[in-house]
């Protein structure tokens, strides 16, 4: 390989990263537009706060336990040591074809802390920011990086007969995400006012501009989560995934409109926007082994399955506010069983390796998950009063406002007491408790 | 060539990509700013569909009926078939020096798209969004590809003696969404309240900030739709293009900017914004033929015109709440005709290509439009309800508010029945109809 | 070297570009919601226009001034001449192995802008618009340059014995917009309402939000600011920094958030955010200096700074609203004696011409901008009147509401004069003056 070679893979993989690092912003403003207002500075704060933890951990030692070397091949487990110390040549082609350690070591803590970040929207408007920062570390540093080492860092998924296939992580990254969020779903409850009197009360989120700018954000992003998912800039390799990745949004979309004017009789922006992650997580397990009709295909049934998703989690009173576990959760586990059933590996074998890799994966993080969500409960608590959830998490848990002009008109004289906020009729604003 | 180089010129096109694709998101909040927020949802809902359905409708014929390959040279019309099947050696250097055939599908259709989402703007907030999304269709799968086909897809301008130039698509992308937004407009009419008593009222955005956003977005996006267009990753040319295309934006904004303040007194950034696309669409049609005092001067005077044509296109109660037909149609006219004025090109022979080009191409699309829409407006209607329009097309036709805090606050409560939406007296809100 | 090699040093510098640039979509967003909405459109006012001043008059004799060539190696001050003709072969690596001219101008261009950006937020919300544009071109067009090639231009600062060091601008870039934002803090003084018999009142920015896409935008950015300042795209080199911007940057984050944790009880989203962009600053000196672990104290140690930053200027009674100072002066400072501290250049030798630098610098930007703001005091003013400041500056400077919807609504029906949005109560807002 030239060395020029080298050059070019390398400036792609540091594209990639950018792409997959703004996926974090992405994700800030879609789960914040799609809460309220009185929760928007806690959202914002979590996600703010999760890509640093996120890095740092992986840093000291996700990385280590993600990919810990040849040694471990086929095993459930392996750690490299603590640390990310630069190997020989690995500034190098020497280190690999594609990329230098650096940037190996970047592309892949930016992918880690996105496990995380899904779940902050699924369990929104009603958990402690204390025991999701907790959460958020163990989970990234430990439930991810594990579960992240059985297929690419070459453990037991990786050797079986028929491997397991995830290219870019609808199991590893989108279904483990959402297992971690069904499982602080289950535990924490559904909002005040989601479910009375056996009806579900849509709750809508409070900016749709922000969840909008979210979504094409993380379009832009999966660009390079799929894109950098070659591992090289490949010619074409990676133009066909970007084209399959596009596509199966763009059906996405449609699959998501089409199913929600059948279900609501009205175009439903959010389901459009939901059904665009849909097709893109429904691609991201495949979306170097589809053709065009089979990206199409997926994401339609994707977009489809996100709106039939979120009417079902609403039927089984599993309060998820963003949408999360129809997106990244059903179309996760959609996504790489499609693996199975569309494209170059399609046949049986492939289907069962595929149902074995997410019923592993999604075993081992549901179960990890629901532990620590349940040690956080009995200890520090997980949920909020019930008066903060009401009145917002913002002024109780930041003492801040989002919208200070708008939440807390008059501010520009005093800033109001917080007790003043709490029972004061605010201009502008019925008072919730009332 | 080596092949290295083809490996570079692919990721410079695929970044490009990337840059075109984000406009779309700059549009979405451009135009969603400049509206009110009772029509931010359905503006949103516009521009999420249209990437979908431009880029399935692209793969499914438009690619085809665009480049139809070299069969069809100096025609009027081509088709090479449907679908977006891989040609041998598509995904190597044997298909073109710059990119892989999946990277020209993707780039060709991100430029799309583009076409039907300017007029998006210049019809908001009283049409009909099962008409524009229809209009959308046939104007990125039909329109588009055929004026396209005339000069990029080597047709007949393509092949006069002094063959018409548009180096990336003032006219060809630009103006022809400018005249699909001037037929719509035309048809619509204006919206209630902009022209009352041979009054002009201003209908001032709802949301600077989110238009902002949009213009700097478009700029950023710019540098792939100019610099992409180049169509491989020579450093001379591409490099040369960036500056060109960012000189030409900041003169504009300086052109805008001047003449606002001659016009109104004051330096309005809604002008500020506009200049600086108007700077950017003038520059297109020649970004790669120009010096630097070319590209200043072709800048400033975009963003004059685009002060100036606010003005006249109010005075002709042509109703453009963006400012499109401003900055696409008149700046890309303008730009096209300094390619025959400015730069390497210039010259008479070229200037009447360049009017040959313009005629053209806004003949067909404007005629093309008009078609469409008139056919929409006997059939189906394009306009909504002067009920809808005044209570804002979000809760009508996507029964949703942008900012339920802000629109309708207490729905935390239960959410409003639509009765309730339009005749409750809402807090914080002097009810529209009052 | 390769042909090849060129071409991808070039690629990467381009996307360098576009990466610096949505630094100036950052800046608007980030201090803009970290200001009342009320001067929300002045904000946005002035960031737009920075950036097209700044290349126009850096392509006018801004680059020609810090770039004057080898003739004034070791100088005080050197001038190239007018505008920025190409010089032969500058479109070729015989210019520079790294990029072509105009990359070279186009990458250096979008640094320039940066220094007046970071005024613009200390000085928000009673600043003239008129003086601050002034102010502006001066500070761009010369303090810039000047201080610019003392160590990028060759000049003193380079040829020191030790030669001072500063990577990408921690000195050059922030300290000095921080040194224009002190100087104008001073002369300005604070805006009415912050310090009240004696007390300090906290003025919170509009939108959360808004600051929030600020800084991850801002985040991505510093990708190209420090990546693209190794000046090729050297895998090893490139890929290095990139990691120890990121890890200063997460360590920011957690530093910001434990000071302020300390300091407010209270998880504080904006030092959070303030927290990433100090660590970002502090890095910026040495990012291809430093090792994973200076990375990570350097980045705690800015977060930390930043917070008890903004506390004592709180306490100096300089009224900063985004806290430029703390960000951009004092991590600046820090960031560029820390090359002294930690890293490959450690040393009392260097720490003595680190603080040389820091010194000169430091001492011409305020002295520089002291002087420009003293003139445009005396002369033309630079403060708005207390009406103005108390009414808002979007109304007065620029006739327009950021939110007319929310800021007067009722809009549609008339756009209020200018009189009655003043006295009338507003529907939903106490009126400020009541």
């Amino acid at each position: 390989m030239s060395t020029d070679l080298f050059v070019i893979n390398n400036v792609w993989m540091m594209v990639s990263i950018f792409l997959v690092f703004i996926m974090h912003l992405g994700f800030a403003t879609l789960e914040s537009g799609l809460a309220r207002s009185k929760n928007t500075v806690n959202i914002l704060f979590k996600n703010s706060m999760i890509p640093p933890i996120g890095l740092l951990a992986y840093a000291l030692w996700g990385f280590s336990l993600m990919y810990p070397g040849a040694d471990f091949a086929g095993k459930l487990f392996g750690f490299a040591g603590f640390g990310i110390p630069l190997p020989e040549g690995g500034e190098t082609s020497a280190y690999n074809a594609g990329y230098t350690f650096w940037t190996d070591f970047l592309f892949q803590g930016m992918f880690a802390a996105t496990a995380a970040t899904i779940v902050s929207g699924a369990v929104a408007e009603r958990i402690k920011v204390s025991s999701f920062m907790i959460f958020s570390l163990l989970f990234v540093g430990i439930c991810y990086p594990v579960v992240g080492m059985w297929k690419w860092g070459g453990g037991f998924l990786n050797t079986l007969a028929t491997p397991f296939y995830d290219f870019a992580g609808s199991t590893i990254v989108h279904s483990v995400g959402g297992w971690g969020a069904l499982a602080g779903i289950l535990l924490l409850g559904p909002r005040i006012g989601k479910f009375v009197n056996g009806k579900i009360k849509p709750i809508p989120g409070h900016s749709i501009p922000l969840a909008t700018i979210g979504v094409f954000i993380l379009w832009l992003g999966w660009f390079g989560f799929n894109g950098g998912s070659v591992l090289s800039a490949a010619p074409g390799a990676v133009s066909r995934v970007l084209v399959m990745t596009s596509l199966a949004a763009a059906a996405g979309a449609v699959g998501g409109c089409f199913m929600s004017y059948i279900m609501f009789k009205t175009g439903d922006l959010t389901m459009v926007l939901n059904g665009i992650l849909a097709g893109l997580v429904g691609i991201t397990a495949g979306a170097d082994q589809m053709g065009v009709v089979d990206s199409v295909l997926i994401g339609l049934i994707s977009g489809a399955i996100v709106v039939l998703g979120v009417v079902m989690f609403d039927k089984l009173r599993l309060d998820d506010p963003v949408g999360a576990l129809s997106v990244h959760l059903l179309c996760g586990v959609w996504g790489t069983l499609a693996v199975g059933i569309f494209g170059k590996l399609a046949g049986p074998a492939q289907l069962l390796s595929q149902l074995v890799g997410v019923g592993a994966v999604g075993g081992f993080s549901f179960v990890f998950a629901l532990a620590v969500w349940f040690v956080l409960k009995v200890t520090m608590g997980i949920r909020v009063s019930e008066q903060e959830e009401v009145e917002g998490l913002d002024i109780h848990e930041h003492k801040m406002h989002a919208y200070p002009d708008i939440n807390a008109p008059g501010y520009e004289i005093s800033m109001p007491e917080k007790e003043e906020v709490l029972v004061a009729p605010v201009p502008g604003r019925a008072p919730v408790t009332a």
